[in-house]
């Protein structure tokens, strides 16, 4: 039997919704088995989706009045915003009436209500933000990426194999290498989380294949990287920031005077550059180890990168990552 | 009067040495008010010096019959190789016969060495190694970039007071501003090291502006930002690797086909790119807080860093920084 997945977006959440919320929940409907339930202002949800044809009976629109901005206090903003588009979203995965949740919107938030709203698989000690690092080769699973904070050497196990079983499934690569981010190759360097860590992984039946330098991250020698949520976010949002420097000082330095000429001859080289770190093609971060997945998506992410979290939705409920999750701890 | 520095140089440390070692005691020598006393081999050393004219009584050699690998497990090597240049300088500085030791051998080995020879200056709980990283608009100075893992609160407290001394004195920076990295802006973000640490820093007599997200970093908008030796050296080896393939894949990408004729072009603006991210021009990255100063300067530095390492020395002792932190702490 075909059972169709649900996944609940979050029409409000990310800075270009509801525009390219509703057009990436269109654009997955045309090419995957899956409803979609858009939560948010019904009028400004309706008003979008009246500018497509698409097969009417694979979106619904659940109405909220609310949305959680990205400058409140997390916890505050879940208790208080019942009617929120997050909460609202979150609590169709909580009764079942969803498989999977997409937002765009405050990660503080997003964060605080899976954990609350949608809880904790029995086991897991902390769910843990996955990450797509673009690499030389392709890209990195970055666990964890910035949900978890003064981390125990268990947690980062667990990441591991968390880690390992969602990039198997949903990424579909066979068997991934999982390494330790640590700031020597030896198994006796690092610091007292990273050395119990080494112990732990060692033993465990990951395809661990030690540490990993953070100078070789870029090189993609490891298909999931672990470490605790400080420095997984401190690799995260430095990469950013430094790609852009990079980037600026590049084209500063190549559009003075008589460089102009060959820097225009290089625009579609250096757009094939970008494609390199196109954050889109994946689609969101999701947060794994609660009892359904919550994927949060970039706030900048347009309809492409909501089609593409929505696939990581429904790749995840066909292949049982919650059971196979559960097996693997 | 005018006594002359006296700075102790690893000979033998380094991918260039005793080569690039020799030249930039030499060219240090022609340039500064000081006494270079190249530690090493001396058949070696004075073979390299001959092909020099220089002011022969700004340079003596000081013979060591060993060396000290990268490979070598740094406390065993300390320990048992008493006649290596590394611990022959740094004996000098013990001494008295010198007030700066430079070498661009073992990471390890010299940080050990300096702990157990030189000394920890009273009241400081743990010196630092404290490394320029370049940014958008010159340099930030991060400490600590990999000497003290598993830190406490004081003691990064301490590394932006030592950081701050160092930074207006030697690299001539104003009352510099000091920053946290932490992963979010807010006093109340980051793990429980961070929180503790920001306390203590916003209450110091430092010119603290909070907190830095590692997204903000190369955007260079705090003088001295402060870290942990394991969120510190990730962040410097991640940047090292990270630059690299961030330019591999641009030169991969504008030497395709039809756009070598533009890549040809741009040979100069990508020289003038590399400028901005050369380590050459600091010289090495000084380690703070020990009876006298050592600078580990980086295993592939050419005959100008080295130059500049001892150019690093002569500030230091000249401005006093071991009285100036003293005070400061």
């Amino acid at each position: 039997m075909d059972q169709k997945i649900i996944v609940a977006l979050d029409a409000m959440g990310g800075d270009l919704a509801p525009m390219e919320t509703v057009k990436g929940a269109v654009d997955a409907v045309k090419e995957m088995n899956v409803l979609v339930k858009l939560v948010g202002r019904e009028e400004d949800v309706k008003r979008e989706l009246a500018k497509y044809t698409y097969p009417k009976e694979k979106i619904e629109v659940v109405h909220a009045e609310e949305v959680i901005s990205t400058d409140e206090v997390p916890t505050m903003a879940i208790r208080k915003k019942k009617n929120s588009s997050m909460v609202v979203g979150m609590q169709l995965v909580k009764n079942g009436e969803a498989d999977a949740f997409v937002s765009a919107g405050s990660t503080g938030a997003l964060l605080t209500g899976s954990l609350l709203i949608v809880g904790r698989l029995p086991g897991v000690e902390r769910p843990v933000l996955g990450t797509c690092l673009p690499t030389k080769n392709g890209f990195t699973f970055l666990v964890d990426s910035g949900a978890n904070v003064d981390c125990k050497a268990k947690y980062l196990e667990q990441f591991g194999k968390m880690g390992s079983v969602y990039v198997e499934n949903v990424f579909g690569k066979k068997n991934p290498s999982v390494a330790l981010v640590n700031i020597g190759a030896e198994k006796e360097k690092g610091d007292s989380l990273t050395k119990e860590a080494y112990e732990l992984l060692e033993v465990s039946d990951l395809n661990f294949v030690g540490n990993i330098e953070p100078r070789n991250i870029p090189f993609g020698e490891a298909d999931v990287i672990v470490c605790d949520g400080f420095v997984g976010n401190t690799i995260l949002k430095f990469a950013e920031g430094l790609s852009k420097t990079l980037v600026d000082i590049i084209k500063s330095e190549i559009t003075k005077g008589a460089y102009k000429i060959a820097a225009a001859m290089l625009v579609k080289p250096f757009r094939n550059v970008k494609k390199y770190f196109d954050a889109d093609e994946v689609g969101g971060a999701p947060f794994i180890g609660l009892k359904s997945l919550v994927v949060k998506a970039h706030g900048s992410s347009n309809a492409k990168a909501f089609k593409n979290a929505i696939r990581q939705c429904v790749l995840f409920k066909e292949a049982d990552i919650v059971g196979k999750i559960q097996d693997k701890l």
